[in-house]
C-alpha cells in the first residue's frame, strides 16, 4: 500500500481543497493509458534507419557482442527503471490483482520519468509465487537497469525483496517499504528541527507490521533511535509473542527495549511520537496519555488514525499521507532521487547508508523553510530529486571507495 | 536473420550510395539507447498528482477490478507490442546472446513507433529454452498486447511461435518468419504484374529452410502457388529425405510437387523465380538454366547470393535485402501495419488470412507505380501502413464475421 491512498476527497464527502476530483475526469484522463515510448533517434529516411536499425545496428551489436559491458552504453537498459508487482496490495484496494494493478503501475512509471528523469516501464505479473516472481526477473535481467518493486502484500514482499536482491546484480527496492521509510525520517528530522529536539531521544510507537511498518522500524533504528515499539493487530512485538512470523519475531528482538506488552495504551504511554500505518483508529484519549507535544504521524489512508484536527489539541506537529492536509508523507519525494542516484553511481544495490542519505538530503531540502506545517519539502520543489540523487549517488561512491 | 541486414556497405568495399556509415557515428547514435518513456499525462501539479497517481488511479483499478477488460481502455498494456528475443540468431551475426541482440530490438521498437504508431518496448531473455521463454511470457501476458518475435533461431522458433500463439490470447508473430513472407509475396505479386505473368503459375525455389524460407514457402502456397521447391544446405526438400527435422518433413509433404530430388541446377532447371534466404553463392550457369527472365530475388545478407549485376544480364526483375540496389525487401513494409490493424480489429491472432491481406496491401500501394525498380513501394511512403493496418483489420473483422 502506498501510503498517500486518498479516497475521501474523491467522494466528495470532504472538500477542503481544489483537489476534488470525479470519476468521469480521472476514467478520462486515463483513457490509453498514461505512458507513451518515443524514438530517441530520428527516423525520417532511409540514412537514418541504416544507423539505427540494419545495417548499422549491427555493429552495436558486434560491439556488445564483443564487451558485454558496453550494453550500458549504447541501450536504454541500464537506466531503465522496472516497476514491478504482483497486484497482491494495491493503493488501500487489496489483491485486485495484475491487471487492475496496472495503472497504479504506470503511474508509478510516469512519476519516475517526471521526478527522477528515468526511463521507467510498468511489468505486471499473472503469479504470486515468489519463486516465479524471482525466475521471472532473472531471465528479463538484461532488459532493465533496476527494480522498484510496488504493491506486494506483506510479509511475501520481504522475502521476495531479499531474494530479488541476492539473485540481481542491481539496484531493487520495494517502494512501499523503504520509499515510505526515507520520507518518515526526514519528516521526523524535520519535526525535530521544528521542535529542537534530538531525534535519537524520542520514544516512537509505529501501529502495523506490514511492509510499511517494518521499513521505518528500521531506518529509525538505523539513524539511532534507539526506543521504537511496533504493534500489529495483536498487540505489541514481544520476542517469543504466540504466533510471530520470522519477520515480526526479528523485529521484536530488535526493538522494544522496555520489553513493554500489552497494546496501544501500554505502547503510547509517555511515547514521544506516533506513526500510524494500520488504519486502525486512534482514541483520543491514548494521544492525551503520550508525552507532552508528541509528533503524530497518521498515515493510513483514505483515512487517518486520528484527524489531525483531533490530533492538533495536543500536538504541534501533525503529519498524514494526505495530500489535502499539511505535511504530507508522500514516497515521491524519495524514490526518483533515490533511483537515479543509485543508477548514476551504477551502484549494484540500494543500501541502508543510501537510504538514509535520502533522507537527509530530503531534509535539507526542506531546512531552509521549515515550519510545523512545512516539516517536509513539496514534491514539486526540483531541488528534491536532484539533492537526493547527488546524496544517494556519494553515498554509493563513498562505500564503494570505503 | 533479418533480411535487410547490409554489412558490405559499412566496410566502405561498396560506396554506390549515401548510406556509407562510420563505425563512430553509428555508436554515437546510440549512446543511452534509442527509445524514451514519456509521459502521455501531465504531472505538472498536485491536481494532475492527484489525477494520474494517487489518489485517484485508485479510482481507475477499482474500475479494473470490477471489469478486467477495461484494462484495455484505461491502461496501454492492450496496445503496447513486446519486442522479445533470446538473441539467437541476430541479424548476419548469430547466436551472440540478449544484450548484443538488445540494440536490434531498440531498433525495433522505435520502427513500431515510427511506422505503425505503436508503443513497443523490448524485452531480452537471459535463456533459450523454449519453456522457459512461453513461462515467461505468460506471466507477463497482463503487462503488454503483442508480441513480435525476433531474431529466436531456426528450429527453435517455429516451435517457439506456435507455442507461444496457442498460450497467449493476443496477436503473436515471428517476424523473421512472416514479415520476410509477407513482403516477399508482395514484391512478387508487382514483379508478376510488371511481368504481365500470373503468380500462380510461377514455378519457385527457395534455397534455405530456416526461419524466413519455411515461412516464405507457405505464404506462396497459400496465395495458390503450386510449385514451390524448398532446399536447404544438403539440397531439395523430399518427404522421407534422410535427417530432416519434423517442420521440413512437413514442408517437403507439402512442396516439390514433381518430387524432384538433387541440388539447386536440378531445382533451378527451368524455374521462374529464384528466392535466396541461404547464404550459399548462386552460380551464373545455373541462372542460365531457369526459364526465360526469371524472377531473382536475391535476399541474404550482407552479400546476395547474385550479384544484381550478374542478375540482371538474365533476369528484368531482381530484388535484394540491401537498400543500395532497387527493390529492397524490407520487413518494416509489413509488420508495423500488421499489429496495428490486428490490435486496431483486437484480433486474438494473426491469421493466415491477415498475412495475406498485408501482402496484397503492399502491392496495391505500389501498383500505381510499378516499374522493374519499383516493385515494392518505399518503407517512407506513408500509404503502407495504413494500408496494411486497414487491410490486416478488415481481415480480422471479416473472419470474425464469418
Amino acid at each position: 500500500m502506498t501510503i498517500n491512498d486518498d479516497r475521501v476527497a474523491l467522494t466528495g464527502s470532504v472538500d477542503r481543497t481544489d483537489l476534488t476530483l470525479t470519476t468521469d475526469e480521472i476514467l478520462t484522463a486515463h483513457v490509453g493509458g498514461k505512458l507513451n515510448v518515443t524514438t530517441a533517434v530520428p527516423l525520417a529516411d532511409a540514412r537514418d534507419l541504416s544507423i539505427a536499425y540494419s545495417p548499422g545496428v549491427a555493429e552495436v551489436s558486434r560491439a556488445i557482442a564483443a564487451d558485454q559491458h558496453l550494453s550500458a552504453e549504447y541501450t536504454w537498459a541500464q537506466r531503465l527503471v522496472v516497476v514491478v508487482s504482483d497486484g497482491t496490495a494495491v493503493l488501500g484496494l487489496g489483491d485486485i490483482g495484475p491487471r487492475a494493478a496496472l495503472p497504479v503501475m504506470e503511474g508509478k512509471s510516469a512519476l519516475f520519468k517526471q521526478f527522477g528523469g528515468l526511463n521507467s516501464i510498468p511489468l505486471v505479473l499473472d503469479t504470486t509465487d515468489v519463486d516465479e516472481i524471482v525466475e521471472t526477473l532473472v531471465r528479463l535481467r538484461p532488459s532493465f537497469g533496476a527494480v522498484n518493486l510496488e504493491d506486494v502484500s506483506a510479509p511475501r514482499c520481504f522475502e521476495l525483496e531479499q531474494r530479488l536482491i541476492e539473485a540481481l546484480d542491481c539496484p531493487v527496492m520495494h517502494d512501499d517499504q523503504h520509499g515510505t521509510a526515507v520520507v518518515l525520517l526526514a519528516a521526523m528530522r524535520g519535526a525535530c528541527a521544528v521542535l529542537e529536539r534530538r531525534l535519537a531521544d524520542q520514544r516512537v510507537v509505529i501501529t502495523g507490521a506490514g511492509a510499511a511498518g517494518v521499513a521505518c522500524a528500521n531506518i529509525l533504528l538505523a539513524a539511532g533511535v534507539s526506543d521504537v515499539v511496533v504493534l500489529d493487530s495483536k498487540g505489541v512485538l514481544v520476542p517469543g509473542r504466540a504466533g510471530l512470523n520470522p519477520v515480526k519475531e526479528d523485529l521484536a528482538r530488535r526493538t522494544n527495549p522496555r520489553r513493554i506488552s500489552g497494546g496501544e495504551a501500554e505502547a503510547l504511554a509517555g511515547a514521544d511520537v506516533f506513526v500510524g500505518l494500520s488504519c486502525a483508529k486512534l482514541p483520543e484519549h491514548l494521544l492525551a496519555g503520550m508525552a507532552p507535544d508528541p509528533m503524530v504521524f497518521a498515515l493510513s489512508n483514505p483515512d487517518p488514525e486520528v484527524h489531525p484536527d483531533v490530533a492538533h489539541r495536543y500536538a504541534t506537529i501533525v503529519a498524514t499521507g494526505r495530500s489535502d492536509f499539511p505535511n504530507q508523507i508522500n514516497n515521491v519525494l524519495a524514490f526518483p532521487g533515490i533511483f537515479r542516484g543509485a543508477l548514476d553511481a551504477g551502484a549494484p544495490r540500494i543500501t541502508e547508508a543510501m537510504k538514509l542519505a535520502a533522507a537527509e538530503a530530503i531534509f535539507a531540502v526542506a531546512s531552509d523553510d521549515l515550519a510545523a506545517d512545512r516539516i517536509v519539502p513539496s514534491p514539486f520543489d526540483p531541488r528534491v530529486a536532484t539533492t537526493v540523487a547527488a546524496a544517494v549517488r556519494a553515498a554509493a561512491e563513498s562505500a564503494d571507495g570505503a
